[in-house]
C-alpha cells in the first residue's frame, strides 16, 4: 500500500504544486483517490497510475481546488475504456455538481458511477477495509477519512509444514482456518505453522482544517496522518481566520494523536522551494517523524506485525 | 493582435496537447479566451497571459474538453485580484454549469461575471469589434465566432504637417475628424495629411464540426480561420460519424471561404509528433497557407491597409 501525492498546493495551482489530490494504491491493485483538484488527470498522465484502476474517490470538501478536476477525470476514465464501477464519496452538494457537469457537457459514462453523499461519523465497509468520516473545522463542511485495513491472518510457513510432512491440500486450508489437525498421531496446531497475524494499517487523510481536537481524536494511533499546513508557524492568526493550519499546528495534531508518521500538504504558493526546508524544520521541532509532500512524492505504508504499535 | 493556442488536442489531454483553448490578445491589452478546457489556467501559468486581463470568454460548445477549465479559471482570476467585469458567452446550458459549480464550491467572485447564452446568427457589438455567431455541425450545438475589427482612420503624417506649418493642437483633431482647414490662405484637406484607412481584421474561430458549407459561408474572406482537423485524410467516415473534420476537409473550407490563412487544431492524440508533418502536408495539398497549431504557438494577425484583400 502506498500513497502518491498528485497535488500539494493550496487554493490555486502554481508551476510547482498542483491543487489537491492524492492516490492511495492498495495491494489489490485498486487505486483510491482523495480529492480531485483541476488537472489531477494531467498529473496522472505523468505518473504510473491508470484511470481505469481508480475504483473509489473520496472528496474531503467542496472547495474548487479539491473538486474541479472531477468531471474531466470521470469523462477520461470512460474515454479510455474504464468499465468497472466507480464510487464517489463527498459532502452534500457533490452529486448536484457532478450531475450538472455531466448533463450539460453531454458526457455519457460507459461505467456505473455511484455518488454517495457523506456526513460526520459514517462507517463504510468495503472489502478488506473500514473507512470512517470525521468532521474537521473549515468554515464549510470538511472531512477527514480514516482508512482502516482489516487484520490479515499470518502466512503458512511452507518450510515448517514440509518438515512436519504436511503436503499442500485441504489440510492447509484447515490450518489457515484455525483448525488443529492430526497427522500420523501428532497434533499440529495452527500456531505451530502460521506466522503472527498481520495487523491492518491505518491511514488518516484530512481535508482543509484549522487545528482541532476533533482531528486529534479522529487520527488517534494512525500509521500515517496526512494533514494540511497551509501556513508557516508565524501566521497563526491568518491560518485561524481562513480556517487553515500552520506547520506547528499540524505537528501538534500528529504528536497528540500519537501517529507513526505525519505528511503535511496544502502548502501556500507564497512559499517557494527554498522555504520548504524551514517549514519542515518547524513541523519537526514539534513532531520529528514528518515529511512535507511534494507533487508526485510516493510514500510506502509498511506492513505491521501483531503487537507493533 | 495575436492568437496564442493554449490547448490543441481533442477530447482528452495528452502530455503533448492539452484540451481546447485559445487566447486572442487585442491591441488594447485585453485578452479574449475561446474555449476553456481543463487546465487552461495551468497553460496560462506558463505563458505571458494574465488572468485579470481576460475580459471575455467565448465558448463554442459544451463538451467537457472545451468547458471543464472554466470554474477553476474564474475562481483563480478572483483569487489573483481580478476586479474588472468578465463576460462569458456560450450555448444554452453554460449558465447552469457555471452557477452550479460556483454555488457548490462556495466560490465568491470579487468581480462581476455576466453570462450570456448565445444562439445562431447573434451579433455582439463591443468596443472596436463586431462578433457574430454561426452554427456548425457537431451533433450538439457548436458555434463559430467571427470577430470583425472596426475600420480605423489612418494616422496623421507628422512630417507632412510640420512641412505645411501645422502645429499640434485642435487643428489636428479637426483633420482627424475629416474636416478641411484653412491655414494662411491654403486649404489643407484630411486626405493630404492622413494615411489610408486601416481596414479591420477578421478572425473566425470554429468549435468542433464536420465539414459544412455553413462554415464556408461563415468564414468568407477572413484573415485567419481556425478550424478543427481531428483526423487524417484517410479517416473521412470516422470524422463524419463523430461529427469531426479531416485535414483535407479543413483545407477545403479554407479554400472555398477564400481566407488568408488557416490554422488547424483539435488534433487527435492518436497522432504523434512524427505524424504532424504528414497531417500538415495533407492540408497544404488543398490549401497552402496553413499551419497546424501546437500548444503555446502564437500567430500574429497583421494590420491591413485599405484595398488589401
Amino acid at each position: 500500500m502506498e500513497i502518491t501525492f498528485l497535488g500539494t498546493g493550496a487554493g490555486i495551482p502554481s508551476t510547482k504544486r498542483n491543487v489537491s489530490s492524492a492516490a492511495l494504491r492498495l495491494d489489490s491493485g485498486d487505486t483510491w483517490l482523495f480529492d480531485c483538484g483541476e488537472a489531477t488527470q494531467h498529473q496522472i498522465l505523468s505518473s504510473s497510475i491508470t484511470l481505469s484502476k481508480i475504483t473509489k474517490i473520496f472528496i474531503t470538501h467542496l472547495h474548487g481546488d479539491h473538486i474541479f478536476g472531477l468531471p474531466g477525470l470521470l469523462g477520461s476514465r470512460s474515454f479510455q475504456g474504464g468499465e468497472s464501477e466507480l464510487v464517489l464519496y463527498g459532502p452534500k452538494g457533490i452529486k448536484s455538481f457532478i450531475e450538472t457537469a455531466l448533463r450539460v457537457s453531454n458526457t455519457h459514462l460507459r461505467y456505473p458511477l455511484r455518488i454517495d453523499e457523506i456526513e460526520d461519523g459514517i462507517e463504510l465497509n468495503v472489502k478488506g477495509f473500514t473507512i470512517r468520516t470525521g468532521l474537521l473545522e473549515h468554515g464549510i463542511e470538511s472531512y477527514g477519512y480514516r482508512v482502516e485495513e482489516d487484520e490479515k491472518p499470518g502466512s503458512l510457513h511452507a518450510d515448517k509444514l514440509m518438515e512436519l510432512g504436511v503436503k499442500p491440500g485441504p489440510i492447509y486450508k484447515k490450518l489457515k482456518d484455525g483448525e488443529s489437525i492430526e497427522l500420523d498421531g501428532r497434533i499440529i496446531r495452527p500456531t505451530d505453522v502460521i506466522g503472527p497475524t498481520i495487523k491492518g494499517r491505518c491511514i488518516v487523510i484530512c481535508g482543509d482544517t484549522r487545528y482541532s481536537n476533533r482531528t486529534v481524536n479522529f487520527a488517534k494511533g494512525a500509521d500515517l496522518l496526512v494533514h494540511e499546513a497551509t501556513f508557516s508557524q508565524d501566521k497563526p492568526a491568518l491560518a485561524h481566520d481562513y480556517y487553515h493550519s500552520t506547520t506547528v499546528e499540524a505537528g501538534r495534531v500528529a504528536k497528540r494523536a500519537e501517529v507513526s508518521w505525519l505528511i503535511v500538504n496544502h502548502i501556500s504558493s507564497r512559499y517557494q522551494d527554498e522555504d520548504v526546508h524551514q517549514l519542515l524544520n518547524e513541523v519537526r521541532a514539534v513532531y520529528p517523524n514528518t515529511d512535507i509532500a511534494f507533487d508526485h512524492m510516493t510514500f510506502q505504508i509498511p506492513l505491521k506485525k501483531a503487537g507493533s504499535i
